[in-house]
């Protein structure tokens, strides 16, 4: 038998759309002499809905374009959609009104339908406000075959794997006591780094324990802050990973299950396994930087595509941080496409200035110079009477980034650029930024990249990492050194450096992914070699700074705990906490 | 016996001050001769704390303390406290690791603990990405009585009330089967509208059913977005309101369960029973523009005070939503501390300044006077070359925006004073605001209240309805009549109206009511009596506007839907929903 897995990259509510990414994978598939072909968990809707599944006009569309789709498909080819269900017995029984299911498609109809069993609710996932978890667990028959249908969650109950039991029923046990030959999962699990290979040995392990091969189909592209990776997989009884698909690309890939072996098929090279991606370069398996370059390229396209924009615009310091941004984006969406406005100040040191120019030579990016000591010192005597007898400070400093954002939001209005925000996660976490000045932007490209993994990424950049990326040559630099090597500062008064008021960002981040991302206490933090104030000084910045975080554009999300839809802090409370 | 209910407004995470609230309303009671004490939902820690229950410091802090509060009560009192408790067997059997408790505190130590069995995960509500529900319902005795326990939601799935179920157990029949001769809630209700009447209707036709007397004790104060209203109250058995406490206030009553007549006993009057309020002012139950009134100023006040606040500053820029934000501000935290800053340009009419200037005297606050003529001049010199043979529109009238919204944000960072943001909801809806400019500040105080409310919440205003909100005697003239008869304009280019880009305020707001808290489809508006083209509008300007809405500042929420922590839309999606 063949199964086929149709990664697709849906846009959230375009159900007309997404019918089509299905129907044109459908025909594929019937070209391949398919017999089953799996899509990503909620691949009619894209994932994740959210609200959207509040608004009872969307749920009847929904209901219709899935009854469209049925018909529309190849009528002998099983296709396996995910879509949402009402709860019929929701107000009679009590619960959420809908079912995140998985529905089986043939002969221009819904023939079984899967209820999502395990809800994620934590972080992002928000999936107990919409839904209803499925009883239990069933499969449907493709001749003598009988295959498990499971939903994302619904395979990540692995007691043994993670140490702990996080929810009480365990779909893969009870599908083996069904005695299914396969377990197909339809999924929407998003990236952070290293969480493809914790994915594929989480279920490699969960198939050696049950013996029950399974096909695992994910969502691929960026849906505001959340990215989906794609890297879809299949693992044989043994547990090998026999086809792996592309990362951060749709992707289509023909499995065969021999019923006489009882087993999917395959070589059990992951690397001759991915011989279905479509260019040599998406074959290298990406880690560390290369993974993270492409999960922000991606993030930023299909941010700009997906809310209807074609070209952005970002201000260019001559910093490491709008530097990388701009490389990203011209990755992204191309180099034509990308206009960088450097807004000198009067603070700003000469090189600034030439290491800016000299990145946009080296993308190829238009610029704009718009040098802005005319309006700060408009603004100096506008506020002179108010702000006489007070001293230089914040406020000051901070109308100068107000002002490049104000210039920066003029320009998106007048010529319809979308702004990128440039602002890494070391700084929006210590609140060293400006909102309402460098934080203004429609998307926050590295807001969850610490400081030093924005260093990592332009050496890689540099050292040729990213073939192809930007249009110079291989190995050729694309950051200019200097921007690499020197200071970094934030350049709002003269010689201003950040190390003034920040600790080394290599102390600053180890200490953020402990308090952040560890949730580790002060004395556990200073236990691992931190001093003492310096790890008081920092935790209390980050508190201090939730109120900038609330209104901060959707950031890209790239680690395990990003600020943005899973960050949920409350703004007035207790300063020890 | 008797009962007293401590209405406490405490602040999130903050456990040794809300301890200490619980202590005084102890020597209280225990002066009283009290034998039961109730406190709201999550006492100890303040309600919603979100995301600190992920901090496992936090968790260990708050266990110690109220073994700490247990031993510094009064020993003979029995006081129930909200708190979390560990879920000690989520490791091995899965589940969330903590519990939504009550805890019986009494001769030192903790006598019974007591789960939330349902957790609302809707709106603005995350229970379930945090909590376990409780499995079964339980009671404590006071000598003989049995004294059941529920928690907020606990008492919320009235099946026949609301014409639905809403979850599958009840845990108000599941007590009545225990046989307990009396209810007891522990509560953190947020304030929306009418919510009060809702509350108490509910819980009338709960006891009617049940037979059991009620006695529900509600948080008050102002969380972020969130208000809760207080307003606790106590039920007999034949579902008389006996006893309300104060809305949007703290306050404490005793109340007498009679053992022979089994039932609580009062005199059935809620205005009677209010007689433990402290002022008449509050005596008079607030509804309408009263109701909101109050709810909006205990809001502003909380947040300023809860965020470590003293001052406020606001722009004035003649117009109605900035005057009505300037009362407010004035009655919650005194005329005194708040700074109306007014910054009209070349296309400001006089009257602006003027009406600005009155209003200020009015109510007396504090006023700056920054013309933005220069800094416009100076932004289209800046902007010039690159703007050359564009047409003047929305990139330069949000040019405008800005200049104000950094003048502001300088003064806030210079002297201190928290920004308050003055845009309405209608404004919100449909995106006529400037994200970093107008919608810049730390609180958006009216951001849940429609154009037409704060109308009437002017009018009421001005017609004397809050004698000594403000400082001008009862009946005179708080807003400017010019302010409220003027036809709304932003004033960002000649001659501009409101109108010219917006249905009139009452056929807008009515739109937006259906679209937002009704969920009604374009077709249902169109029925009811809209015409289509402006229906269809609307609806394009509400979800075009989801990028502005997601950096807003948290704006206090007085509707059953508001934006904010509880609206949760994507913003890359179909343009179709």
């Amino acid at each position: 038998m063949k199964i086929a897995i149709a990664q697709l990259n849906p846009t959230i509510g375009d159900i007309f759309s997404n019918s089509n990414l299905i129907l044109e994978a459908a025909k594929k598939a019937t070209v391949e002499g398919v017999n089953l072909l799996l899509t990503p968990e909620l691949s009619l809707i894209g994932y994740p809905p959210r609200d959207l599944l509040i608004n009872p006009s969307f749920i009847v569309a929904v209901g219709a374009q899935l009854q469209q789709l049925a018909q529309d498909l190849p009528p002998e080819l099983a296709v396996v959609v995910g879509t949402v269900v009402p709860n019929a017995d929701g107000v009679k029984l009590g619960g959420k009104s809908l079912f995140n299911s998985a529905v089986l498609l043939q002969n221009g109809a819904v023939q079984q339908v899967f209820h999502k069993r395990l809800l994620p609710t934590y972080d992002v996932f928000d999936e107990d406000r919409y839904f209803e978890p499925g009883e239990n667990s069933n499969y449907f028959n493709v001749g003598e075959l009988k295959i498990g249908v499971t939903i994302c969650e619904d395979l990540w109950n692995n007691e043994e794997f993670w140490g702990k039991r996080s929810y009480a029923g365990d779909p893969i046990s009870d599908l083996a006591k069904l005695g299914v030959d396969l377990v197909v999962n339809l999924s929407a699990s998003p990236y952070s780094a290293g969480k493809r290979e914790v994915r594929s040995a989480m279920l490699q392990h969960s198939v050696i324990r049950s013996g029950i091969p399974i096909v695992y189909a994910n969502q691929v592209g960026g849906n505001d802050d959340i990215i989906f990776d794609g890297s879809s997989f299949a693992v044989n009884r043994k547990g090998d990973l026999i086809q792996v698909l592309a990362a951060f690309e749709t992707d289509f890939a023909v499995l065969e299950y021999d019923e006489n072996k009882q087993d999917l098929i395959g070589s059990g090279n992951r690397q001759d396994a991915r011989s279905t991606t479509e260019t040599d370069l998406s074959c290298e398996p990406p880690f560390g930087d290369a993974e993270i370059w492409e999960a922000l390229v991606l993030g930023v396209r299909d941010y700009v595509r997906k809310c209807g924009f074609s070209k952005v615009v970002l201000g260019l310091s001559g910093g490491i941080d709008s530097a990388l941004v701009a490389a990203i984006a011209s990755c992204a969406i191309g180099p034509e496409n990308v206009l960088g406005v450097l807004m000198p100040s009067p603070y700003s040191s000469d090189h600034s200035v030439n290491d800016a120019l000299e990145l946009a030579r080296n993308l190829g990016i238009a610029i704009e110079l718009l040098p802005i000591g005319d309006l700060m010192k408009t603004y100096d005597r506008t506020l002179a009477d108010l702000f006489a007898n007070t001293t230089f400070g914040i406020a000051e400093e901070n109308i100068q980034s107000r002002i490049r954002g104000n210039l920066l939001m003029a320009i998106s209005n007048k010529f319809g650029h979308l702004l990128l925000s440039t602002g890494n996660k070391s700084e929006m976490s210590v609140g060293y930024c400006t909102l309402y000045g460098d934080m203004n932007g429609g998307l926050a490209v590295i807001s969850d990249v610490p400081k030093t993994r924005v260093y990592s990424l332009c050496r890689w950049l540099n050292a040729g990492g990213y073939v192809g990326a930007v249009p110079s040559s291989p190995g050729s630099e694309i950051i200019p050194a200097n921007i690499i090597s020197k200071a970094p500062s934030a350049e709002l008064k003269p010689g201003q450096i950040d190390q003034d008021s920040l600790p080394a960002y290599d102390v600053l981040d180890d200490i953020l992914q402990r308090l952040i991302e560890h949730h580790e206490s002060v004395p556990e933090i200073v236990a691992a070699g931190h001093d003492e104030v310096v790890v008081k000084r920092v935790v209390k910045l980050v508190r201090q700074s939730e109120f900038k975080r609330r209104q901060a554009a959707p950031g890209l999300k790239i680690s395990d705990r990003a600020f943005g839809t899973g960050w949920r802090m409350p703004i007035a409370k207790s300063s020890s906490y």
